[in-house]
């Protein structure tokens, strides 16, 4: 038998979560039992929606258990297989996680066909995050000929998908990232106005210079001060996608929301909140639309990869520090 | 020449507005001159959307202007005209709003069929107040069958009349207002579970004690607080439609916003403003249906009325202390 690693919730964290909150473990791992796959992860995820399953309160996700292994998306290669629909060597999707191998029940794990991506992007640009950008700007907001675009976190995962899928339907986008590398990243993606709010004062100022005209989408990552902007900024009848808050996922006492709430009323804004797993029936459509960018050369994305799974920790404390331009993954082998 | 009086802004007020913000001047009314009609006002509304008005800044109704007098709604008779489509004695709608009488265009002046209700329902539950009930109810906040109706500002010209429509079409209803005796109305006109929120310290515990099983459909005519308690309470796929916010009209600072409003990312809550006047167009639609309840017995409304000019600041400040169950008016004539 060999032994593996997996990094379990030690303890809950009280705003920012630190390495002491998780704890590494050493686990033999037997072969697999009858129906089962044995698999050995190649790329796992972490994402900013983990915070809140770290959490012991009920939201969309259930929390993670104390002592126990934090699951997650992942990407891995089946070892050893007692289930025919499954071979040596097949690559697999599954939630199994923050760990190097598993065994599994076979009907656990789905059989990933890369399309000629590489398998990660199936936890980025393909997978998840670029699911949500895509129901977020064409179904939430309801993207119309015309619209201007504004997006928080453009320079992330979810954000820069949607930057370029706006680009790729002919808008002009405005997009907010943290650090001159970043914006980098976004001038290289298309965005037609890229703001770095860490040199910003005024949020509201610096998104009315790339739209004088206005905003008619916010697709919003990151909640507070980029919230009460795009409220400032809004046409009549703007649409708000709010899809993440990570300005104040790691808060210990409550945020106040924006003080100009009211600009709804006068401005007839919309404001929506979603989560991906409500919009799973756009998947196929996605992927047939992703595989067109990608070939056209419309969608680029970047990946922050840290190496090993004693390095998961780092990399998901890294999401909140944005160290990551793009998605953020750990290697496994 | 009469001499009549009328209410002007004096100067613009700094959070609540006192009287000192008002002055009554006397005019002289002229003979109406070509094309134009003379009315005598008989009732004339106040409204919290005024107060915007008050202060100099751009909105979608632009502000009163210091030194002239408050427009607004008001119900009024011919009492000379030099139009052949008015005849002295005719009922008509204007927006010549705090004064006593006035020559204007003929055209600028609708002519009222009242259709059996008397003439001041048609600056309450048949006018604008009603129809902004009736279209953020039914078209904003898409009412469907079985959702639960939370109601903020529920005793009050708008919110009374949505508590109704919803109880017309079977809903269950959860309204709050402030104080016993607007409490006692909301009881009288079918509302299963009325709250008071000054007798309240936790709002959402008081939503929830009408509402268990949580609330689909929230109209905010309040901010604040209610809105928080909206948000905690709220199912899955809940519809806000924001028509006011009475409770940060008069604030001098930016008032924060609710503290939980990441809510609407795991519940995929929908947040709409709205004004009235894009939903003109449902406007005959409207006026056939509430005709309908009214026969029925299903619509009831009050008026709490202050008479004569001089009381119309009065009348006006009473709003923004809650003197009011259902429409606040000031009878002219």
């Amino acid at each position: 038998m060999a032994t593996v690693k997996e990094i379990r919730l030690k303890s809950r964290p009280s705003g920012l979560p630190t390495r002491d909150n998780f704890e590494v473990a050493a686990v033999e791992l037997r072969d697999p039992g009858p129906g089962e796959v044995q698999v050995k992860n190649l790329w796992m995820t972490v994402d900013p929606y983990m915070r809140g399953r770290m959490n012991d309160v009920k939201s969309y996700a259930p929390p993670f258990a104390l002592g126990e292994v934090m699951n997650g998306g992942a990407i891995g290669e089946v070892t050893a297989s007692n289930d025919p629909a499954f071979k040596t060597g097949d690559l697999v999707q599954s939630q199994y996680g923050w760990r190097e191998a598993f065994n599994a029940p076979a009907n656990t794990v789905q059989k990933l066909d890369p399309r000629g991506l590489p398998p990660q992007a199936f936890l980025g640009v393909a997978g998840m995050p670029g699911l949500t950008a895509y129901a977020g700007l064409l179904r939430v907001a309801a993207l119309k000929d015309g619209d201007v675009v504004f997006v928080s976190g453009a320079a992330g995962a979810v954000g820069s998908l949607v930057c370029q899928i706006a680009k790729a339907k002919g808008h002009k986008v405005i997009g907010s990232a943290g650090g001159p590398e970043k914006v980098s990243f976004l001038k290289e993606i298309g965005v037609d106005h890229a703001i770095d709010y860490k040199a910003e004062k005024d949020l509201t100022a610096a998104v009315l210079a790339g739209a004088p005209e206005g905003i008619d989408v916010y697709f919003d990552n990151v909640g507070g001060a980029h919230l009460e902007a795009a409220l400032n900024a809004a046409k009549l009848f703007a649409r708000f996608a709010i899809c993440g808050m990570i300005s104040i996922y790691n808060a210990t006492t409550p945020q106040p929301g924006p003080s100009n709430l009211a600009l709804l009323i006068g401005k007839n804004i919309r404001m929506e909140g979603f989560i991906v797993s409500h919009h799973f029936d756009l998947l196929p459509k996605f992927i047939d639309d992703l595989s067109g960018w990608v070939k056209d050369g419309k969608v680029k994305w970047q990946e922050t990869v840290f190496e090993g799974i004693d390095k998961a920790p780092d990399a998901f404390l890294g999401l909140f520090s944005g160290e990551n331009t793009g998605k953020m993954l750990v290697k496994l082998a």
